[in-house]
């Protein structure tokens, strides 16, 4: 990573590409207000979406599935939001070490600390997973799950992403955002897996994806119950209890969900075992990979991203026939604030 | 525990009671046809459950609680199932470690396996806590969990309870039943939070509690996700992953939950933190002890249980006004089949 992703020239272009987005769409208006996935183009993937929903959900098909199995698990970094620059919850670690960094004098001469005050992703870089985790651990744990909430909550009004200047929790996809509520009116009962902190997600998921805290899934820290003289609180500390990723997706769905998912979406590798899982169903499934091919609007990455690395589940993809989605040809629209 | 208590001279006692049951419900049937909880008496518990569901889901109380947080919660052993003469699942253990004997002839002179396949619960208590381990990890892991699932479902079909001769998933009390049916009918949404084996419980609660594998919290083994050449598989570990008791069911909430339930239920002491928890949240909320009184119908036990021991559960329920029901006194009815 490279300090230069906090600064964005592309602004300019990305403000004349959605306006050139309203344009075309206008003409559009009319015929698509009825569409529930009127943000996807009537391109392949979206048939096969809408061609899978209707052979499960209609009695009369073969391939019918019960309501109760109907469970469909999302990815959310990459997947139902942007994680580019760099994951939202990574920007969130920097800000809160910025902000905790007074009471820490000593962080200023000592490493990692160092390198996230001073924005120095390089040295960042320099640390690696131990060097994060270490700052994970210092922002995420010595307070209460309720204080944490709040914490998240403000950060979430307050920060903006570098590139677009907008709060973080607008930087969801519109046409996933469409698919959930889509799924959704089909009676699938719809989750996060992600391999973000579960309590970094929770304080949004709701509003924004109208998923509610029970339906999400994510990594963890160890928590503590203490009875606090008739205030009890859950205190978070300073260990990583669960990582929700790769091969432990499945093992979190088998863990928490208890009903192997008949749908599952994600957009890189670490969701791979998740789709795999899925399509093991001995209903018919649906595995979708969201395939970042836009940079004009978004970002363009797969095979040799270090975030959301999509190499060994694209050609799974393309050899099993799994849907893709291709952000540049298949979405009319990324983010509902093009619009 | 002795022996004995694999050999039931109540039950004769028993059939008794029940005609006596059935007698005496006869005047009431016209008048409590309408009841959703017709199996509990008249008496404080039932009334106070009764003021309390309508006080969080009248729109024009200021106890209204929004749906989306009206979040139940149930213990299992004890609470919705009999957990006597020892819990379900160890009766599931001891009488898979006989089935698998055949292929391990060591365990004939092996403790604690010895001692499980002679029905020796002397020599099992014994080998204590380690001991029940040992057990619970040869007879719950080298199996996937689908394998797991279906030795649990064919037990359920079989395996009898020694003093009332039915099959164990048909030992649910009634008025529980009632309760979690009329919970569900003012849209809360009704949760398992046990210390029981989480895949021990799942093949049968939709079925008897009508709460959906995704709603079963419980204790887990560590498991791990085999691609399997196409055919993936989670197989289960012989480690202990979580035990879901006491100050960690609060914890199991917040994990997977990530609500505060505003009605908690349980049994034992076990179940106090999840109370607690409970009753700090800021909306009104009930917390319900199933207070173990009745030696004639069920069994008597309480503050010097080995099973189920509720003592300090008793004391804060007593302090703190928590509803308190008394299996002799509030339920007119405790099995369905005693009908």
């Amino acid at each position: 990573m490279k300090k230069s992703i906090f600064i964005f020239p592309l602004l300019v272009l990305l403000y004349s590409c959605t306006t050139q987005q309203n344009d075309s769409s206008k003409a559009d208006e009319v015929v698509v207000v009825q569409d529930p996935l009127s943000a996807w183009n009537d391109a392949s993937t979206k048939q096969s979406i809408i061609s899978y929903v209707n052979a499960v959900t209609d009695s009369a098909s073969a391939d019918f599935v019960p309501v109760a199995d109907r469970i469909a698990v999302f990815d959310n970094d990459g997947t139902l939001w942007c994680e580019q620059p760099a994951y939202t919850q990574l920007i969130f670690v920097l800000d809160r070490i910025r902000e905790m960094a007074p009471s820490h004098p000593e962080w200023s001469k000592q490493q990692p600390f160092k390198a996230a005050i001073e924005g120095d992703l390089d040295g960042l870089a320099e640390s690696g997973m131990e060097g994060l985790m270490t700052l994970l651990m210092h922002t995420h744990s010595g307070v209460t799950t309720d204080e944490f909430k709040e914490i998240v909550e403000s950060w979430m009004k307050n920060a903006k992403h570098p590139r677009y200047n907008v709060t973080y929790d607008q930087l969801v996809y519109q046409p996933m955002i469409e698919l959930l509520h889509y799924l959704r009116a089909h009676n699938f009962k719809t989750y996060i897996v992600s391999g973000g902190g579960v309590e970094f997600m929770r304080p949004v998921t709701d509003r924004i994806y109208g998923i509610p805290a029970e339906q999400v899934i994510g990594s963890t820290v160890k928590t503590v119950f203490e009875y606090n003289d008739g205030n009890p609180v859950i205190k978070k500390l300073p260990e990583i209890d669960f990582i929700d990723d790769k091969e432990l997706k499945p093992v979190a769905i088998n863990k928490i969900i208890g009903k192997k998912p008949i749908f599952a979406a994600g957009n890189s590798d670490g969701d791979l075992a998740m789709l795999q899982w899925s399509a093991s169903s001995d209903h018919k499934s649906l595995q979708l990979y969201v395939h970042h091919t836009d940079s004009v609007r978004e970002y363009a990455y797969d095979r040799n991203s270090h975030v959301g690395k999509l190499d060994k589940g694209l050609d799974q993809a393309l050899n099993d026939g799994w849907a893709v989605a291709d952000m540049e040809k298949d979405w009319k629209r990324v983010f509902s604030f093009e619009k």
